[in-house]
């Protein structure tokens, strides 16, 4: 499982890592593909065809940059061939991260061109292994991390990229694991080198990273947490481990951290960008770490707004090494997606957390489980900042009643995406009245799917045992 | 000894530090002074005069910004009042560190104007106690950490900034490890978080600094050093620890380190700041760390060098977030000088690092000791990187025999300054020529002292006990 037996391919994967134009992977090569609905009608196959072409399975493909509706569900046909070193992973469940939204807006540069299986992260079991695996079985219960392509039934993986899934985990935690988790705990423990009695400021406290972050740093002696989230979400947060509480929407967060904090804080970990970064820097106390881990603050609607992203690059964060030896102070970055080739340091990573895990002290919070076909509400629910924990998808077949209720919100939805459009348009007028614009429009979203998600999560709850079979 | 019950004084440092302007201390004030020689001739003192005005001790003090003879011996006069919470120390020996050279440039703002008596560290032994003070009582023997005004017999500290120094530990030993071993244990523990089986960098490795951090990476199984030197102290630092000797002055180090360790290195301490500090940050492998601390590529001659000084600003190091990010990497700054606020985080390293020299582990190596009276000499070994390991200067009074020698040299010396002002002035031609005349000058120096200094240290071997008395 060390990143030295990881194929060469991943090992290539290191030192390319600083181009721009990610290399091809055979995963992304154009899959031979029907309309979800074609395949659900018996296929008019008389002939005994050979298992590559029987072989279907469904996939999420991101077939150009804009809106959520860019990610359309197909399927494929033809069983992957598997090089040494890889296994094939029958998906249970997938996570969504905020890098899946930048791809989809052309903002994240680790992902091949469209048409392409966006997702980084997911939970199944092994259903063939390549040559040269040893450490990985058929049967074997896997959380998989990945470049891209993990959002469909079936995926092929290097096996240094699986890890199993220890006794008692469900595939939804193990689906919400990965990626949080490992970003949250490198940023704390290896750049922020996190030690007791220090204080750490946690933005977006109710996200997947924020909830790991607060959870990583409560296993540390007398941290102080403070987190920011929308006032909805603060009794959640506290009760996660949260310490201080900030309602970033009505508060000035700076104001509220030097009230209790007047020296400042150890850590701040910054998924905003932009402007929100130089506020992190003068936060810290001397010998402080400022972890900028993203650039949320450009993803503004669910297409790419250039003024968004033209602001963020504007107020980039630069900084000068005088001013940091004058501050003793550090200034980190992080992403986990130019990391696939350290699978050394990951799983490292990932054994501590599963160690935690075991001890009761770290368990993902899962927001809401969808099926792929609702891709784009799932994909909204994260960017509209109505998620409290991690939101996944369940590649279980849709129940035929449900379809039937997703056809009529497709109805619905088309009249939303005209919406959608309307506010984006609107949107690029400018700075102040979007921030207003922004609220009002997470609120609305929020009362619609209420009405359709508590139904989701109960049939979860009431069969949870089945998925984990 | 915890930063809370430093005086107000100290506490206040704190919030002044992004002043560039250093609050005015007491021990600023201009003292009563006669020359050094008149003070050796009998004083005509025939009234009984109370204390404060009999009490007279030698001091350093910084007259102006410039060349090496800018620090002056002076006599002052009168018992320097002690203030709660401070204490008395009759001084041994004083530590000369890089800040020193850059204040007597004028490039260090942590000082107030002179004049003034500079000198960050040194050992001693407690004379008396001013109120409040709890755990250091007369006749213990400590280090001293101060921002500055450490270079002369008698000094007026917070008892909050000294350590008591362990049993076995010379007042030379004593004097040479504070800032060294402070600055290299947090760079190395906090900010670059060093852990087994990583790849460590340091320049000027038969500095103080590179010897303190060679120590302290050999504390943490198989961690692989780096070290630039010029070749002639190549075996010094090897037997210090040094995995890797690297001739700076012959080779390219970022070529010979990527020989060794294509994927390049977990942490940079950087001293010299310019165009290294960006070959530092491209060394650096995913999760590495950069740590800045210093600019020794502005100290280019005795006088302050305007075209250093600015090549230095124009290369000075500047880091967009996105590059951090999509490199997973870490830039940090450390100066010690701006840190005297935070004495509780001062003292539990200093604590771990006696806990290392209690077991052997860490041991302060001394190049040289001079006299007060050759201060100038100390100085110059130290910019001219002639020294392995600590330049110390020690106030015991000079044999009568040295200081006619002394006098002699001082005819010598008048030449020498001549020349230095003619190196100086040709130095300001252009880069490439400046580094050639550089090791030139390097080599010329160091055989003029070679004549005098072996008789220096020889002494101090015959006689170590007198002194820790």
């Amino acid at each position: 499982m060390s990143g030295e037996d990881a194929p060469a391919q991943q090992q290539n994967a290191v030192d390319q890592k600083q181009e721009t134009k990610p290399a091809e992977e055979p995963k992304a090569e154009p899959p031979k593909t029907e309309s979800a609905e074609a395949a659900a009608t018996p296929a008019a196959t008389t002939e005994k065809a050979p298992e590559e072409e029987t072989f279907t399975y469904r996939a999420l493909v991101l077939t150009g940059y804009g809106g959520y509706d860019k990610v359309k569900l197909q399927v494929k046909k033809g069983k992957p061939a598997l090089k040494a070193g890889e296994v094939l992973v029958r998906v249970k469940v997938c996570g969504l991260n905020f890098a899946d939204l930048m791809a989809r807006q052309g903002l994240y540069d680790r992902l091949p061109s469209p048409p392409v299986t966006p997702g980084m992260e997911c939970s199944g079991v092994v259903e063939a292994v390549g040559e040269e695996v040893t450490d990985r079985k058929v049967g074997d219960k896997v959380m998989v991390l990945n470049r891209f392509g993990l959002w469909q039934e079936v995926a092929v993986v290097p096996a240094s990229h699986t890890f199993l899934i220890p006794d008692g985990m469900s595939f939804e935690e193990a689906a919400a694991l990965p990626v949080n988790y490992i970003t949250a705990y490198l940023m704390l423990f290896d750049f922020g080198n996190l030690r007791p009695n220090q204080s750490v400021l946690i933005h977006s406290a109710a996200g997947g990273v924020g909830i790991a972050a607060t959870q990583l740093c409560k296993t540390v002696k007398d941290v102080t947490v403070f987190g920011t989230a929308s006032a909805s979400k603060h009794e959640a947060i506290s009760q996660g481990g949260v310490t201080h509480t900030i309602d970033y929407r009505t508060k000035d967060y700076v104001e509220e951290v030097r009230k209790i904090s007047p020296k400042g804080l150890d850590i701040v970990l910054d998924p905003l960008g932009g402007s929100d970064t130089h506020k992190a820097y003068n936060l810290l106390k001397p010998m402080g770490k400022l972890i900028t881990y993203g650039a949320a603050n450009m993803l503004a609607g669910q297409r790419k707004n250039l003024i968004a992203v033209a602001k963020n690059w504007y107020h980039q964060f630069s900084i000068h090494t005088l001013s940091l030896i004058q501050g003793n102070k550090s200034v980190c970055g992080f992403h986990l997606g130019y990391l696939d080739g350290e699978m050394e340091l990951l799983t490292q990573a990932m054994n501590t957390i599963l160690d935690l895990y075991k001890q009761g002290k770290v368990k993902p919070r899962i927001d809401s489980t969808w099926h792929l076909e609702q891709v784009g509400d799932a994909m909204r629910k994260m960017q509209e900042r109505n998620n409290i924990g991690k939101v996944i998808l369940t590649t279980e077949p849709m129940p035929e009643e449900e379809k039937k209720e997703e056809a009529k919100k497709e109805d619905k939805k088309d009249d939303k995406k005209k919406d959608d459009k309307k506010k984006d348009d609107k949107k690029k007028d400018d700075g102040k009245k979007e921030e207003k614009k922004d609220d009002k429009k997470k609120e609305e979203p929020k009362k619609e799917e209420k009405k359709e998600e508590p139904k989701k999560e109960e049939e979860k709850k009431e069969e949870p045992k089945k998925e984990e079979k």
